[in-house]
Parts: C-alpha cells; structure tokens; sequence
C-alpha cells in the first residue's frame, strides 16, 4: 500500500514549558528543521488564563503543538508528505523542550491506496 | 474516561474544487462555523504545480485541509476541545464544497485522562 503521507499523533504528558510561546516558537522551528521539512509559515497563539496554540505549516503540510499547562499535557501532530521528511524525527525536539515523562505516539498513514 | 478533546480524521476521495484557494478558504470558514468554533486565524497556502493548505486556527483548537488535486483526494483534521464545539458538523460542509464520493472517518480522542 503506498499513501500520500505520515501523521504522527503525539500525547506529551508531565511536561514542563507549556505556558511559554517563545518555548512553542523554538521547538516547532527545530522540529521543522529536524524531520526535514521546508518551512512556509509559523504561528503561535497564546490563550488566557493559559495555553499556547503553534501551528507550522511546512511544503510537506503541517506540524501542531496545542498546550494544557493545567494538565501538563501537549497534544502535537506532525503530518508530513513525501519521502524525503522524517516525522519521528521530531521526538528529540519535543523532549528537549517541553521534558514530557510520557509520550504516546501513534502513526496513520493518510491517503492510502492499493498501488 | 475524560478526554481534552475530539480529534476527526478525515479522508476525502474523489473529490472535486481542490485546486481552488477560494473554496478551501469559504469551507475552512463555514466549518469553523458549523462546528461552533471560535476562529482566530485562517490561511491558505497554493502549491505548485497544484494543491493547496488551509489552516483555520480556532479557540478550541484547529481545522485543517490539505488537497492533492492529483489524487483527487483531501486529507482534512478537526481538533476541538471543550464541549461547546461538534467536530461531526464539519462533514456536510465538506460535502457541499469538495463533493467526496467516499469518506473516511476515524475520531481520536485527544488527553485521555482516567477519572
């Protein structure tokens, strides 16, 4: 089977960080960098009383961190086409910044066909 | 068990309107909508020599619509949390714009916590 592209589904759980925009900025620049994605966009919201929303749109789609510092818990998505990005490649970036002492990862391939 | 949030993966075949910015634009709008999310940012990137990225940034989370006019196909996700918003209600907008012959669901329940 031959698909369009990988989506990672990232659960990041006791994480530190989740409260810094600055912290989303630099980790979805490196994680861009990291599973060799070219980058078109970056975006980062901030809500009150807290979280942070940073949305990477890349040439191979996207990379999404949404942050819950109440619950110390990241919700992160790396979707890239083509064969050339790396997706998982993304996890030492995630671990390096937001410190998670947990993470759940599951991958769907998108865009599935019988070749 | 509680979740964060409700995250609808949506595979979109045989589809049509994927090369149109303006349509991805106009469906990312009224999907927000439909589903009762608050929008704080939208943009749409075109690619060469076809395809196009939509990305509605929302309080509750994200929409996004990736297209391969090629393949006649749209890889689409609806992230919300609280329990305000219904990702479900996205599906019939999706079908007045892109018209899909065949959808394909799958719904992941994002910061599953035990209660």
């Amino acid at each position: 089977m031959k698909s369009v592209g990988r989506h990672l589904i990232l659960e990041l759980w006791e994480c530190r960080e989740l409260n810094s925009p600055d912290v989303v900025e630099q980790a979805l620049r490196e994680a861009t960098e990291a599973c060799k994605a070219n980058l078109l966009d970056l975006k980062v919201h901030t809500f009150s009383p807290q979280g942070v929303t940073g949305v990477a749109v890349v040439s191979e789609s996207h990379i999404l961190i949404h942050t819950w510092p109440e619950l110390n818990y990241a919700a992160v998505d790396v979707f890239t086409c083509g064969d050339r990005a790396e997706p998982a490649a993304v996890v030492p970036v995630l671990q390096k910044h937001f410190g998670p002492q947990r993470i759940q990862v599951m991958e769907i391939r998108r865009g599935l066909v019988s070749e």
